[in-house]
């Protein structure tokens, strides 16, 4: 980034929107680079581990936790059919939607994705003073709550 | 999100990349609607207040500062002038580039965008205590410096 030597960005510098998205883009496509060899997302990464950690859930109430719209969502889910990473399944408690499971293969996946997440998280941590996390992710959640979100499943 | 209860999250919820997109979303969501009725997009506004802080300033060089790829760049600028809010001029630097102004009503839209987004800004720091505002961009800096980033301008 030589080139933008001498810009002034005094003012953008300033706005908490721009920053964030300034360090999300950074931290994705670390993550991207960190999983290139598993070709997975950080939103598949996100969608596998909810499944796993909530074996037969609601694909609803999923796609809800995470913030992403339905369509989007659906359309995440065939590709991780397709690679025979999740399956869906009959709903008991609503007939208009599906419960989600980790195929075998899916299981083994998500446990050495989750290492491989250890090892990117360790990468942030290493920019990061003692305590500043703890700080960062309380903003952020506040942050979240407070103006309210939607849709954080397309990939940016 | 009534529909996510019960959900585990735990494990996403202290991921920084995850609780960053959640909070670049909501931030970038409540932006676009405080202005629904001027059209303009987050990355618009960063490309409008770049040109009006760095008049004449050539077209790689705003793109590298704002970490825009130059075909995302072109576009944007394509629909500003469109809009008759910025134009392009021949550069006496690199005859490959262009010099970006603002034109008279680029300047005064831009004038009242910003008066705009200080009120967005003040609905973010109404969920922020005393001095983390500041901790928050110097923490969000070190993480799009360290981390190197390039293209936020596609919009998330």
């Amino acid at each position: 980034m030589a080139d933008d030597a001498g810009v002034n960005t005094r003012h953008l510098d300033e706005i908490v929107g721009y920053m964030l998205r300034r360090a999300q883009v950074a931290v994705f496509n670390d993550f991207r680079r960190m999983f290139a060899d598993y070709a997975v997302t950080p939103t598949q990464y996100a969608v596998l581990c909810l499944i796993a950690d909530n074996p037969g859930s609601n694909q609803s109430r999923i796609a809800a936790a995470l913030g992403i719209k339905r369509a989007n969502f659906v359309a995440i889910l065939d590709e991780l059919e397709r690679r025979d990473l999740a399956a869906r399944e009959p709903s008991n408690e609503d007939r208009r939607s599906h419960a989600l499971r980790l195929t075998a293969q899916g299981e083994s996946f998500t446990t050495a994705l989750r290492k491989r997440n250890a090892e990117a998280d360790a990468r942030v941590d290493a920019l990061l003073q003692p305590g500043e996390r703890a700080m960062l992710i309380d903003v952020l959640q506040r942050l979240s709550t407070g103006l309210g979100d939607a849709d954080s499943g397309s990939e940016g």
